[in-house]
C-alpha cells in the first residue's frame, strides 16, 4: 500500500502559505514601504511569525510525520524526500526551546543596532558584548543538534544540509594554497582597460537594458517582477511568484545589470522547479550553495564572458550610444573582468572573492569552537587580510565590520558563497560537455539551451536531493571540487598561459 | 479601580496585525501581482484568513470581554468605546456558524464568475440561481442578529452601525420626491461647455499633477504611497501606512485626478486618527458612510469648486500647456461639473448619483425581505431607471449587472454612498460656519485649515463613536439630513436661481 501523504501535504502547505505571506511583507518592506511605516510592519511580521511557529511545531504535524515514518515511501520518490525534509524541519523547529529562540531574536535585533553604531564610529569593540552573547547562544543552539566537537557543522547544516567542517577545511585548504599565486599571476598579466565611471547612465535605460537581459535569460514576467531596492535580493511567494530586485548607480550601470543577472539566476532556480513541489519544503534550493551556484554561474561564467557580450554589447550601445562610443569590445570586457585586491567582499571580483570567504570561515569556525574571542576579531581579521590579500583595512568599518552576517547570527553562512563558486564552475564544465556549441548559442544571444539544461539537471529537483546527493547525481562524486573552479579562473584570466 | 485593558488590547492588536497582513497581500494583488500568480495569492490570503478567524473567535478573547463588562470603563472614554467595539465584533464573528460563512464565501466566489459571464453575455438570468442562494444565505446571516421584520437592518449594520431601514425609507423618500425636479432644473439651466476627451494627457504628467494635489491636501508620503491599479481604492496596514491608488486614461485626466483626491479623502481619515487607536478596532471610520463623506467632500465640494481651481488650474496648465490652451477657467469648471443622466452609477455626476442608489436600495431591501425575486430584477431595475432617470439601459450589462456588490454578497452597502453624500454636505456647511474664510483659503491653494478642522471634528475619533453619536456631536442631531445636501446642489448648480 502506498503511504497516504495527503494530510502531510496539507499541513506543509499551510506552513508554506504562511511563509509566503511573510515573504510578501518582507519584500514590500525592502521595496515600497514608506519610511515612517517600519514599526507597524515589524509588528505584522512578528505576528505572522508567531502563527508560523505554531503551525510548524504543531503536535498534529509531529504525529503525521511519525506515523508515515513507520511505513515510509520508497526511497528516491518525491514522497520520500518530502517526509525526510518534513522531519528535518520539524525537528529544527521543535528542538529549539522558545526561550532560546526569543533570546536569539532579541539579541540579534540589539546587535544589529550596535553594529550600525560600531560602523559609524569605526569601532568594533562596541559590538563585542552582544556578539559574544550571540556566539554563546549559537553554541547552545548548535549543541541541540551536534556534539561539542561538531558544533560548527550544526550551524552549517542550516544552510548546507550535511556539509561538514572537516570537508571544508580540506577544500578551503586547497584554495588557500593555490589562490594567492593565481591572483598574483592574473594581476601581473592583466592589461589596463577602460573606466567609464565618470559617465552618466540614466536610470530608465539601465532598467530597460536589464529587463531585456533577464527576459533573454528566460525570466517570466507573468510569474515575477523586477523592482528597485537598496540591497538586491530575490524572493518567492511560492513557485508562481518570484521577484527579483536591483539598485541603480547612475555612474556604474554594471552594478545594476550584473545584479539583475545574478538575481535572475536565483529566480530561474525557483521558476524551474517541478510544480508538484509547490507549497512543500522541497520548493527550495538544494542548499544555499546550490542557489548561489545558479546566480554566480549566470553572473560570472555567462555574463562576464566574451561570448555573452558579443551578443549583447551592440544592444547595450543602443541604450548608451554616447557613453560607450569610444569603448572597444576588448576594453569593455577587460573593464568588467578587472581583478583587483579589495578590502570589501561585495566589491571584489570572482578571483579574489574567495579569499574574503576563507578568512571569514577561519574566524567563525574558531569562534564557535571557543578557540578565539570576539575581542580578538579586528586583529585576526587584519592579519588574515594581509596574509590572503596583502591589504590592511583602513578601519574596522572597512574591515571586520563590513558584513551584517555575524551580528544577525548567521554563522555558517559565508562558506556557501564559495561552495556556490565551486559548483558554478563544475556545472559550467559539465554544461560544456553535455551541450556542444554552448558558447556559440550564448554568442548568438540564445540563452535557452543553458537555462533548459540547468532546469533539467538542477532546478526541477528543488530540494528533493541533499546537496551531496545532487552532486553525486550531477558529477558522479558527492565531494566538493576545487579543480574545475581553478581551471576556470586560469582559462578565463590567463588564456595565453 | 480603573479596569485593566492590557490583555484586551493585546488580543485586539494580534487581530489588527493579522488584518493588516491580509491587507498587504490584497494591496499587492491589486497593484503589482504578476498575472500568473493569482492562484498562489488566493491561497495565502485564505490561509491568513483562517488564522484571523481563529484569533477573532478565540474563547480567551470572549472571556476577556466578558470579565471587563462586569466592571466596564466609564462611558465616553476610549476604553468604553474599545470594549463596546470588541464585543460587537466578537459577536459578529462567533455567532456566524462556520458552515454558513464557508457557504457564503464559496457561493459568492462562484457568483462572481457567473456575474462575469452574465456581463459578457448581457444576460442577467445566468446570475439568478446563485444570486437567489446568496440572498437566502444573507437572510440566514441577518436572522442571527435581528428579527424577521428587521433583517435588512442587520445587513446595514455591518457597514453603518445602528442604521435602520426605517430612517433610510424616510430620508431616501425625501430625496426621491425632490431630486428629479432638481435634476430637471439643473440640466435645463446648464450651458454647453468644453470637452477635451479628444486630447492626450501623458500618464506621467497626470501622476505628477495628482501627486501635487494630494500633497497639497496633506497626504503624508512618509506614511503612505500612491500607486496604479484597475479600480482605485484606499487601504491601510495600520495608521502608519495608508496607501491610495488611481488609474490612468490618457484621454481623461480628470478620472485620475479626481480619483486621487477622492482616495486621498479616505486616506486623510486614517492618517488623522488618534495614534492611541492604532491596532484596535477603533482605528477605522465611524462607518462606511462617514468614510465616504470624507472622500466625497474632497472630491465634490472641494475639488469641483471654482475656488479650488482658482488655485490649481494655473498649475494644471503647467503640466498640459498645449492641451488646455484654449480652455477658459469657466469652460473648465463647466466641464468638470457637467450634469447628465447616465446608465452607469460610477460614471454619474454628484447630482444624479443618488438616484442610482435609491433604486438599488429599493430593490435590495425588498429582496432581503422576500418581497421580490431575483428573476424580476432586470424588469424592476429598468422600470426604476425610467422613473428616476428617464433612461432605459441598453442591456443588462449596462443595467442591473453593472455593479459587483450583490454577487459578492454586499447587501446593505449601497446606501452608505448616499449617506456619505448627505454627510459631506452637512460637514461642508458646518465647516463654513466654523472656518471663516474657508473658500479664500481654498482659492489660495491652502487646504490645511479644512483638513485640520476635519481631523479635529471627525478623523481623530476613528470609530470611537457610533455614526449616530458622532452626528449628534457634530450637528446636534443624530438623524440623517437631506436639506444641507439639496441646498448645496442648488447653490452650486443653480447659483442664479
Amino acid at each position: 500500500m502506498k503511504p497516504d501523504l495527503t494530510t502531510l501535504k496539507q499541513q506543509l502547505a499551510e506552513i508554506a502559505d504562511l511563509k509566503a505571506a511573510i515573504a510578501v511583507l518582507e519584500w514590500d518592506q525592502q521595496t515600497f514601504l514608506p519610511s515612517g511605516s517600519e514599526k507597524g510592519r515589524a509588528r505584522q511580521i512578528a505576528a505572522l511569525s508567531r502563527h508560523l511557529h505554531r503551525a510548524a511545531t504543531a503536535s498534529e504535524l509531529g504525529k503525521t510525520i511519525e506515523s508515515l515514518e513507520k511505513y515510509p515511501p520508497e526511497p528516491d520518490t518525491i514522497g520520500f524526500a518530502l517526509l525526510r525534509s518534513a522531519r528535518r524541519q520539524y525537528d529544527r523547529w521543535v528542538r529549539v526551546p522558545e526561550t532560546l529562540a526569543a533570546e536569539l531574536s532579541a539579541t540579534t535585533a540589539e546587535a544589529y543596532t550596535d553594529w550600525l553604531r560600531a560602523r559609524e564610529q569605526r569601532n568594533f569593540q562596541i559590538l563585542v558584548p552582544r556578539l559574544e552573547k550571540i556566539v554563546d547562544l549559537k553554541r547552545q543552539y548548535a549543541a541541540l543538534f551536534a556534539p561539542e566537537e561538531r558544533l560548527y557543522d550544526a550551524l552549517l547544516d542550516d544552510y548546507e544540509p550535511g556539509q561538514s567542517a572537516a570537508e571544508l577545511d580540506m577544500v578551503f585548504g586547497e584554495l588557500r594554497s593555490r589562490l594567492p599565486a593565481l591572483i598574483d599571476a592574473i594581476i601581473a598579466a592583466q592589461k589596463s582597460g577602460s573606466d567609464f565611471s565618470d559617465r552618466t547612465f540614466p536610470a530608465t535605460a539601465q532598467m530597460q537594458f536589464s529587463r531585456d537581459l533577464v527576459t533573454a535569460m528566460g525570466f517570466d514576467f507573468q510569474h515575477g517582477r523586477l523592482d528597485l531596492t537598496e540591497h538586491p535580493f530575490t524572493t518567492d511567494f511560492g513557485l508562481d511568484d518570484v521577484r527579483i530586485t536591483t539598485h541603480i548607480d547612475e555612474h556604474d550601470f554594471l552594478s545594476c545589470v550584473l545584479s539583475c543577472v545574478h538575481e535572475c539566476g536565483h529566480a530561474l532556480y525557483s521558476l524551474g522547479m517541478d510544480p508538484e513541489l509547490n507549497r512543500t519544503p522541497l520548493a527550495d534550493g538544494a542548499s544555499l550553495g546550490f542557489h548561489e551556484s545558479q546566480s554566480r554561474l549566470w553572473e560570472n561564467q555567462v555574463a562576464r564572458s566574451g561570448a555573452f557580450w558579443r551578443a549583447f554589447l551592440p544592444h547595450l550601445h543602443r541604450y548608451f550610444p554616447g557613453q560607450l562610443a569610444d569603448v572597444s569590445a576588448r576594453d569593455f570586457l577587460a573593464a568588467i573582468n578587472r581583478v583587483q585586491r579589495s578590502e570589501i567582499r561585495i566589491e571584489s571580483d570572482e578571483v579574489t572573492y574567495n579569499c574574503h570567504i576563507l578568512l571569514r570561515y577561519d574566524i567563525e569556525r574558531d569562534l564557535i569552537h571557543g578557540r578565539i574571542h570576539c575581542s580578538d576579531l579586528p586583529e585576526l581579521w587584519n592579519e588574515k587580510m594581509r596574509e590572503y590579500l596583502h591589504i590592511t583595512p583602513a578601519n574596522d568599518t572597512r574591515g571586520v565590520l563590513q558584513d551584517v552576517h555575524w551580528p544577525t547570527g548567521a554563522f555558517g553562512y559565508f562558506p556557501t558563497y564559495t561552495i556556490g563558486n565551486l559548483l558554478a564552475a563544475q556545472l559550467w564544465e559539465l554544461a560544456h560537455r553535455e551541450l556542444p556549441g554552448l558558447d556559440d548559442f550564448i554568442a548568438a544571444g540564445t540563452l535557452s539551451p543553458l537555462r533548459e539544461w540547468l532546469r533539467d539537471r538542477v532546478h526541477r529537483h528543488g530540494a528533493r536531493y541533499l546537496p551531496g546527493e545532487l552532486r553525486q547525481r550531477l558529477f558522479g562524486d558527492a565531494r566538493l571540487q576545487t579543480e574545475p573552479f581553478l581551471r576556470y579562473l586560469s582559462e578565463r584570466y590567463l588564456p595565453e598561459a
